[in-house]
């Protein structure tokens, strides 16, 4: 596996590597409270876990950089712990991080984004660098990939999936039991309307900025009670199968 | 109608409306190609087309802004006539606007958004001016309001409709017959995969950025031979009703 | 006409006529208090209406896109109505715009200005513009074109021409009739001195940031109550031809 | 005198002049090439030679601080020792200064421009400066407080005096002959049009951003060779007498 | 230990511990080439062993965010698998998260450096940082710590020290012996002269920006045969003890 | 000596200069409070003395630049008459001037630095703009040049020399007497630590960003009593000399 950490490599190593024209992965998360009962890593820390598992499970010669820990999360900043950066320092931090693999001869790059907050900038930012420098851009978020697995295995109805809710409670229950606190589980499900809802997997029609507290005195959104091991464990295993493949087809010029 | 219309109004005129607390609407739209037979000013015409009519059908006071009519269309350069800008120039000229509204007292904007290409660095955009700015923001895609009743209606299956599609040729033939090259147009449709489809109505599990020349030689993907002025009149009239009925509830507080 | 207007034309078709070295004409304007009696978008309106009727007129090749309806008007903030953007941003949206059109084999842009706060900024722009792209560039600001036929034809002394004055209020007569609140036109004429005059047709020894409301309470200087339709049709026929005569000796490359 | 230069006095004693609301005088000139026959920093020694003086003159309490000896000059770049800067470095730097003088208690900033490349940047920067920071800017160019002067006294028609010309040569001739390299002028007038011309003393209708080897291939415009110190002296002098009467003014509150 | 761990704690704990005024210590690395015998995340690895061994052993109050795993390292870039970004990426990156830090109360910020090209930039940016937000910064670079140990056992004359040499081998041999390629180190001494010299602990007259290639073909310089796990035993734990101090003084203000 | 002043110059004749491939010179100081005795513009004095004398002195072809009197020295802002920029004004001036000069076809430029506040931001600086532009740069600033010399000669002991101290105002009375109010002078040392010491001549093992009106209410550290012309000389001498053999080994290509 080391033989995939880019930072576990000597130069030498990493051009030859290079030479075989990999799939680099780089996780972005966020460092973001998570209510009362989940650390402020969880998203960093599930988007890093999912990467060296896919990463490991691909067969076509890939990289992993670490995480890149901070992310866009000015609507967590009334709660303590949350860390944010502004579109231009994530944009200019990812663009300067691509063109030196640019300048090494890489011509593949993944990023795998596991934080809400950063949806919507990665893509902007994809697009921006994708006309600047000359490479191939894949943008994932986890969920995205597993939204027919969570669909099917959730027990929670639709709301009970948002913040610090049964989905990324399952995952920490799965991934590092001890990250939860359990005792601290509370439902806190925000009914959404024909427009707007905060539910992960629910659609949108309409986008209204707004802060955190706004919807919960606590920090999450959704139904972390609900959670389990199990759900954490089918979920995570379809997106490490689903990243792989990714990587597979994105290497072998079959994704699209 | 003219009293709705900011550049018609004088500044003291302007300061007893912004005084009742309006919704300021403001379209962004694009100029780019749009394949052999539409116009580049076509999703700036639609988005402005719309507004005004929302507008005017709105029953809460509001103000409407003329379309920026420029966007970001990097992803068209290839064909010609397509104009394009960057992130920060979208921001900068949005944060620029809003906070004159803002410095005369306004505390409500509506954007409303027309092109593909705006989508994300729109929300990225909003966002940030949000945290920055005292005023509450909604984002509005025109064909998200409509998706429901385009699914009823559409004569092509998935795939039709993208870009200078079944749709925008619908939209174009109900509100301006004589923009349509009529005899120039051609199914293009390009099929999707399990990860990604160029198809409006469909959801990507990824991002990837793509120049259209990639896709499409002539510039549109999807079926404008399957337009007709009634569909185009249909989703229209769908969205106005929507867009009006979301002006007076932001306007009311109601909307979330 | 509408085969000169690059809105309203295809992707092919401005293909066509870019390849004939044409003239892009882009009118820069502002939304702006006019004082009590014009609406806020007067310049941009009177920008828009010269550029319309100098590019039918001419006859080497042009193409006019929309007008910037936003400019640099900072001094007019007191008075509600007025949008106003950074030197910052609209430096960036001319150059995106410019490049745009430089890319797709564009090598004349004649950009007319009809706000005075945009002169310098303009001029400023246009010099770091032509430096970084490849075009020729001409900058005109209407009332330069017209001095001779303002001064012959004027009734109101120095002083009487300004800012929503016995000019602009005349151009509007003219144009667009039904736009003049005239029972609310009253002269307010800001005398000069050695060094410093607001009359648009004196010129100053030096250069003083000011805002409109230490000159005046109303937001107009000059005086209006001259103005009549006569002189703003004499005027604006004296702006189109010269415009037009610009465009076709900058097209043949005999300007200088 | 040196109790007004700003570098040879301490901070304590700086503290007390500031505290008398004094005039801060700040020339701005450059560094570009002037022909063959004066040195690359004409405009510059003209500037500060000009406050020097001035502010010897005055009797209202003022400080001056050394010239930015750099400017905007990008359309002299073609011949050797030209130093070009950016508008926004310009612009930060006067920023940072401007900011430095206001945290310390200072309101009044004149600055005297002497370069021509420097009119409309620091026409757009002291708008935008003044916009940001709470103190009172005038901003002059000198040829513009002695045209009188200079039309009654010139040898040369129009067209002889631009850039290195007659009116430079005598400035230089008076305040350092040796810096004239007297056998090298030689005429070389660029005659106008309707539209444009590059004399001083002329207003142009339009403004075309040029490269001056476009115009000359030595580098200079106008005639040299009627140069004559006493012409030089004269209009110094009346630019001294003019500009010390300015800071008096303008410290007195009497200028506008 | 994990108490100290910003990521792993919640929210509300972390609110908890801010209230007490800790010491946050946020460690800055880089991921650049080692040479053929130690892995691109030398710099990182170190800075943050010591970071946490540092902040276990520090009495008073503090927490660890996770490495900045990239820094400053264009003079690296002609070998394989260095990462580098600008200064402003760099600045604007630890802005942002100070800045997030001082919003949720945070008043003292130690940063530990572990690379040589962040030294002037970390320099020049809290500078900056302490100018614009409210709180304490100490910036630490470890082997300013540890330099009277390493000049008392270095087995290496002057020279011996510099990159990917004696100590950081040292180091890596006691921190992580499996991650020295140790059959491929190699003696490659960069004799200095009076100005300068690239030994890590001579001081040097001059500065001269190169690049890396220009001094060693392999990437290394110095003499990392010399290195031994005792050497980098004894350097690492004088630096834990010493950060450890500079902690508990940081935070009981009496380190100046 | 003229002819090796860029000002005084004309373009044909640098034009000739910059053929031979000279070193340019550039002096970087500030103006900045210097207690009681001092002028606030002694660092940007002393640093343009020693540039004209080490320039007169050297035989390689060499140029000199008029410094830029402005510096970074937001830590003294505190005091009156101290000016201050930003890094980024700082940085975008010196790339500006020297993208100039590498148009020209310069390659070899020397900062000559006289102001403890510039130097990690001009390491920064340089090392970017070495990365940026094809020349080769040395900086230096000037106190490193001269330690032994101070170290033999000085009269206080360390924590004597630091700003505004014995060795400024040694230099200042050698080089103009009369700047120095020497009845103002009185010895203000702030003893270090083990960690930091304001002191010239020693080495911190931290960095700590302070104002520093927190180390002394009348803004000088150090002696400034022990002060004598002797001293200066002796001192200014040696500076001469390195700089001017610097200057020398700099062109020759034998620096290192």
């Amino acid at each position: 596996m080391k033989r995939k950490l880019w930072g576990s490599l000597t130069s030498w190593e990493l051009s030859c590597i290079i030479d075989k024209n990999p799939v680099l992965v780089l996780p972005v998360g966020s460092f973001e409270q998570h209510g009362a009962h989940l650390p402020v890593d969880t998203d960093t820390h599930i988007g890093n876990e999912l990467a060296l598992q896919a990463v490991e499970k691909a067969t076509y010669p890939c990289l992993l950089l670490p995480p890149l820990w901070m992310g866009i999360a000015e609507h967590h900043m009334y709660f303590s712990g949350t860390i944010t950066i502004s579109y231009n320092t994530l944009y200019n931090l990812l663009k300067d991080i691509t063109r030196s693999y640019v300048r090494h001869g890489g011509s593949k790059l993944l990023l795998l984004n596991s934080h809400g907050g950063n949806v919507a900038p990665l893509k902007t930012a994809v697009n921006e660098i994708h006309a600047e420098l000359d490479l191939e851009i894949v943008l994932v978020t986890y969920w995205d990939l597993v939204s027919h697995k969570v669909m099917q295995l959730r027990k929670s109805p639709l709301g009970g999936i948002s913040h610090a809710c049964e989905l990324e409670t399952s995952l920490k229950l799965y991934l590092r039991p001890e990250d939860v606190r359990k005792e601290l589980t509370e439902p806190h499900v925000v009914p959404g309307n024909h427009y707007l809802s905060p539910e992960m997997f629910s659609s949108n029609k309409i986008t209204v900025p707004m802060s955190f507290e706004e919807l919960s005195s606590k920090g999450h959104i959704g139904d972390p009670t609900k959670a389990c091991s199990e759900f954490g464990k089918a979920v995570f295993e379809e997106a490490v199968k689903e990243l792989s493949r990714i990587i597979n087809l994105f290497g072998e010029g079959k994704l699209w």
